[in-house]
């Protein structure tokens, strides 16, 4: 097992959260993650976020996310830093898992707040220095309501990040004056937090608040745009990345194409059947239980991707 | 591996959901285990419901789940049918955790809706198709919105009655329209479903209304109490069943002493800090990391005993 | 301007909230009104709810309030109380309506925690005190959350019960614990309050548990099975109770017919289908802007109450 | 009456939520109220936005309202537009009081979804017909979803667009995915809707997204900034906006430091007590019954003002 670095791996800019191909069997198509991850470097995101939301993480086994952060390590080679996700109930749970994820090489763990469970600030305070203390790689928090049903409030996360529990926060909290205090927050700290926004649709509205990078799903369709877009945003053209951003919500509309089916088979889905469409993945079959996209949904998908010429990536 | 019976164990009357005592330590207390179920079975109750909520099972890696489930079996000694909980994300995690738990000879598993993900009615019917095909015991249904955020629908549980795929339902969903609605429609179907209520303080009324069973939480406190309840609902005594439900309601406000703790601190805590009272456990310690109660709780936790002459149990 | 006497009426029993006839023009049909008080009253029930959800009063300007509840008054002539629902956002507001609505000569007000704002538990206690203070009638506090999005807590209500400032309590809150709570709360404290369920289909274990009465919506359509079942309830015959309340839980499947509308469209919208159906109103024509339920959910709906020998009532 | 011109009115930029300055009994102090509108006019704000949840609307009787609204309307004596909310349950409640509010003298009304029913996005778009229909000056919608408990969805906003319903939209959402859509969808069909954003603390960003304006509680307090941040919007001059939004943000921290009270109590408070110190306004009273901040909070919102150099206005 190697790490990056012995330094704590920096996360920002473009970190896409990396979706996971799967056979038509269900099983997992490691041979589309290589290309998948090669693809992705060499359009030049920053770094790679394993086993989230969008990698359908929450379906697999451990043995299989232990065997797609091994994929994904080994693709990336150390040019960009790995960070995976341990989605799981509890802490100790967590901890277990993460130390069967660090032992791929990935960089960094990030996890939630405790699942299924009924816990104070006090406790999920408790929950990320015990994960923290039982993983030997740094940790990050996602803040992700929508899914785990607790956020992660501006206090609690300044005081993970004054006692080195947490590195960064990875928000997918829809709380968009929350995280502005937080990067306020951090910023009066000495940054001790790498702040990243998981709303694909708002880089550079987030960049200018000040998000140190973005985890977007939408990037394992059209990586190249991200990476355009925080250029621009690095070299403070604001014009210019909003351009790109609005150029970028404009396929962003293929999650709202499909109809009658659940958050997971839509957000997912779309960019399954998007990246299949650019040639990027081979299936865009869905973890089990997930529903799949009836034709109407992939013709109007498969316009939106031609009217913006989006189809397909050369090989 | 032996099960209770070949044929589809039956869970009424009153199921306790087992508590899970500690050691200081945090490891489990097998020996407050074995005591405490033999000392719940000795008190009348028809079955055992393993590694619920009131179990903290959610806090447990994979093996304690399984070690705690072996010894509730083998104190039970096939006196009563067990039934365990197999809390985890999704259908493939859960049949995998089902078959663990299932070789330690339980009789049934009880599973949720799926945690983290968003999904459709469709997708959780797959869901419960996916685990009741993974495991070789047969299924229930646990619908517990509070935690998981989802709410398992009418329309939904009668088809899984239908095809065979569940074979009773744990109602801690809060939501008694919509229970009566279920035992009016499994009535209408021939009983396919048996229909447990988790609403402790509401046995008599939901008995009333047709429910088959109650897991009560507070049985651990005192499970003679939950018994004489149901043997008058088994008669016809409503008057007698609702005094009864009327003193364990006085009980019940045990678990609103502490104050300005979680959810799982206070109701758990509670419970476990009057088992100690009782002499039923040695230790009331909480499973990591849940806070513990205050003296000042426990003092109010300990009059209320008193008051009630439920301290301690004979031994 | 009269009350039925200069006691505190009792509103016990039987209490429906009386549904709002209109004219194909959407005026107030105040003839239909009329009978179908005269109806209710006749059928036996112990007193009327007037302007409340059912009622469709959120609808209706003050003046047309107004003129439901002198009409309302009139109609009962004394037979039965009449407590009148105050729909509105805060305090001073609702106050001022009150008054208008006791100048009607309706024995109570009942009205809800504030709408819109954002208030502490201390602030809805000083809101309730406030309305109190503002009436020359009886206040009651209507708990429903699903509209108001704010529970009534067990201490405020019995704390707003010790001084004075309300006398009962229509709970909708879909929360049986706390109702069974509230209950008990209430007798330890000498029953100050009376205490009313919402929940039409669980009268029987409810009556059970210890509540006063019911305010059942499908009273509209069959208050003479409601008023078969309190008299079961008030002679502690439960089986014959729990025998009326399943045959009227299979009238009250009519609410479930209607497809992809609102709720307000389905509740209420199946109420007035069935009560012109059985001849106790003219038109089911809904309050603007409420949808209209089409002729296949009529058509069920009408099955529903042939199958059950409901139509027409004999006038 | 006469409105400001003939056209529709446009509300762009900085419109200020009108705070409503109250006499220590309660009433409204019409003199500081005008001395707070020619305050934000002389600091150069762009409109007027009268009777908001910062106006404290939702706890004023309409005869309450329309004085304030008329104050308000001859205090800016034509130099900016003005729009008057009308938060009243329903349509036809809405269209009576709008035209009161319109007698007023006031360009514009704006509202919300209906609050109390239970409606479908049908009948919502019905409701806002209804209004503009009943109403004689043009009609904006307010999507705060945090007191409406409904929001409105991107389909239907581009629908009361398409029919002319609706001239522009105040977004309180907290969802900035959706507000990213709304502006793209808005601009892809001509612009016929004013975007403005409710976020106070994220102009700069929502600016650069397409926000066409902003409608600041804490504008009250330091309108002068918030029209500088605005001058810096329209230059394009992104870096000189996020650094006064920057320091605007410090100051919106006064929210912050009230302890345990509510919303209204809390944000409107914090916002009273801040123009207070001042020199503003005359007194902090909240309206009945809001809770009024403690001497700690009151110190530590003096602390914040003391240290950005920020009291008392040169009067």
């Amino acid at each position: 097992m190697s790490h990056t670095s012995s330094a704590v791996a920096r996360f920002t800019g473009v970190v896409p959260p990396v979706a996971t191909p799967l056979n038509l069997d269900g099983t997992v198509d490691h041979a589309s993650l290589e290309r998948l991850v090669d693809h992705l470097i060499e359009s030049g995101v920053h770094g790679l976020f394993a086993l989230g939301s969008t990698g359908e993480t929450a379906y697999f086994t451990d043995d299989q996310r232990v065997a797609i952060a091994r994929t994904i390590v080994a693709a990336a080679g150390g040019r960009v830093p790995v960070i995976a996700g341990a989605i799981e109930l509890t802490s100790t749970r967590i901890a277990e898992l993460g130390r069967k994820l660090s032992a791929t090489g990935v960089d960094a763990i990030v996890t939630t707040a405790p699942l299924y469970t009924l816990n104070s600030a006090t406790e999920v305070g408790a929950h990320f220095r015990a994960i923290a203390a039982g993983i030997d790689v740094p940790l990050w928090a996602y803040d992700v309501p929508v899914r785990v049903h607790t956020k992660l409030g501006l206090d609690l996360l300044m005081q993970l990040a004054a006692d080195g529990t947490i590195h960064g926060v990875k928000d997918s909290s829809g709380d968009d004056v929350g995280f502005r205090r937080l990067i306020a927050a951090n910023n009066a700290a000495g940054h001790p937090l790498q702040l990243l926004t998981g709303h694909e649709v708002v880089v550079d509205a987030m960049a200018l608040a000040g998000a140190d990078g973005v985890v977007p799903g939408l990037a394992n369709v059209e990586a190249a745009g991200y990476v355009r877009l925080w250029d621009a945003v690095t070299r403070g053209d604001w014009t210019a990345a909003r351009a790109e951003q609005e150029r970028i919500n404009s396929i962003f509309e293929i999650v709202f194409q499909p109809r009658g089916l659940s958050g997971d088979a839509t957000g997912v889905g779309a960019f399954k059947a998007a990246m299949k469409a650019r040639g990027l993945i081979t299936t865009a079959t869905m973890a089990s239980t997930v529903e799949t996209l009836d034709d109407d949904a992939l013709e109007r998908i498969n316009e939106i991707l031609s009217a913006l010429d989006l189809m397909p990536v050369a090989s």
